[in-house]
């Protein structure tokens, strides 16, 4: 195998490009449409640190890291338009797990009209993709972090602290993300479990939140639901008197303060969430 | 150090973004000017892949990782907007290597009016940087590879084979590239070695091509500067009456064929240059 042939067959299972021009340029070329704003994200999936190859599937390995940004896509109530994917590969991974990592990356691309456009190939010691999806919302629609509100009731859009090392195939929320558009006050994806992400949340919006029902899945523990990382679950919040996205689930309200401060079972939570530069030094 | 700081260390050191939402939420927002198609490309720097810790300093790592991208716009004759930054890091890359690399980095990106808009932090075993970047061209004025006509004189903008290991601060060819919008057929950068970025120049455009200078830099030889890849400088076809930019070099000329083959001392010239997927086996 050599870059030429891999690139052409990435070309060739990626299939018709939608964009003014695809794969194989040094750049891929995207006409914006009329009324856009055009939304950027990009995630690393990396060997050893957000995977292990003998425990995902090299499929589950390709849904994922596409999963990852479409997220944050989701996030910002936009529609998937295009994305770039970076590989970095070990000689270990052969043509035989480069291809199922494809159909896995390709299955949930197509499914969510996600144009492959480009890329960059390269040798690494581990499997490491990155992956840039550009997404697009009608012009000012974007729901951003910095707009909670005190009196907003703060959502997720299902039960937290799924394990990650099991969740291999996450499913971006890019439909309820839609129905948000113009009701949501606040959005952002969780990614680095609650209590770290609604902490940003509160500090992009200068305001506080009391949380006083975390949904916790069947199998984990309170302490997974609130820092446990990658639920892949919406947090929103929106003014009381609107009615939440099908399947939301309430926990809490966004209050004036003390400023970035939750409150939980009556004292300060504090945001143990993942952080790739930090060492956790729980109490339990 | 933690991820949040490191993050809030980023965005002021960036400084003032030109997006609608910069650093700091799920997304980045874009909102494309009028009559601007958008030029998307991403190009890894991967430490013992692409350089050596101990040979490059910080600051040429940062300003190389953008570099690459940066290239790729020029090679299309755009202007580069924003770029995304995807930063894994080993834990021996401590605060004073990540501030010297951002130096680097965000100097080469105020110049080129890049604005930094966001990306993503990691752990790795290896440094390893994905840097995406977006530029723009005036609706349909992009320069592609699939433009070159028999006829064509092909140009370089500089001498050949520069050594990748002492290459540490290449300048894109940014300002060059604008001039050649509405002039030159086609177009590409010169990363992977002119025998094998002109066959895949000539292959997008179903022509063939008769090299017949090679300029060569100070110090290296005719291989290198043939087959050597990293010297980011731009290969560009335009009709013969058209004055070329200044300072570039006339190599060759492109012909109807054979198709895909490139003439070079009465003999077909190999496709040698640098490919991270084959064993190169030259024989010399």
């Amino acid at each position: 195998m050599n870059e030429i042939d891999l690139v052409d067959r990435i070309r060739r299972q990626a299939g018709k490009s939608t964009l003014e021009l695809g794969i194989g340029d040094d750049c891929a070329i995207y006409r914006p449409r009329a009324n856009e704003d055009l939304l950027f994200t990009t995630d690393y999936l990396i060997e050893d640190v957000h995977f292990r190859r003998d425990m995902f599937p090299p499929d589950a390995v390709g849904h994922k890291a596409l999963a990852r940004s479409l997220s944050d896509i989701a996030a910002m109530g936009g529609e998937p338009r295009f994305c770039l994917l970076s590989l970095a590969l070990p000689p270990s991974a052969d043509q035989q797990w480069i291809d199922k990592f494809l159909k896995g990356f390709l299955k949930l691309a197509k499914r969510t009209g996600t144009t492959l456009a480009g890329g960059d190939l390269s040798r690494a010691s581990k499997v490491t993709c990155d992956v840039m999806v550009c997404g697009a919302v009608p012009h000012g629609k974007a729901l951003r972090r910095d707009g909670a509100k005190p009196g907003d009731a703060i959502f997720v859009t299902g039960p937290l602290g799924k394990p990650w090392q099991t969740h291999q195939r996450p499913e971006p929320r890019l439909d309820l993300a839609k129905q948000l558009r113009g009701r949501a006050n606040s959005c952002m994806d969780l990614s680095d479990g609650i209590s770290v992400d609604l902490s940003r949340l509160i500090k992009a919006s200068k305001v506080g939140a009391t949380l006083d029902h975390v949904p916790i899945v069947k199998g984990s523990t309170l302490d997974q639901a609130l820092h446990g990382g990658e639920d892949y679950e919406l947090l929103y919040t929106m003014p009381k008197r609107m009615k939440p996205a099908p399947g939301s689930i309430r926990v809490g309200e966004i209050t004036k303060g003390p400023f970035g401060q939750i409150e939980f079972h009556a004292g300060a939570l504090e945001p143990l969430g993942h952080d790739h530069f930090r060492k956790r030094g729980k109490s339990k």
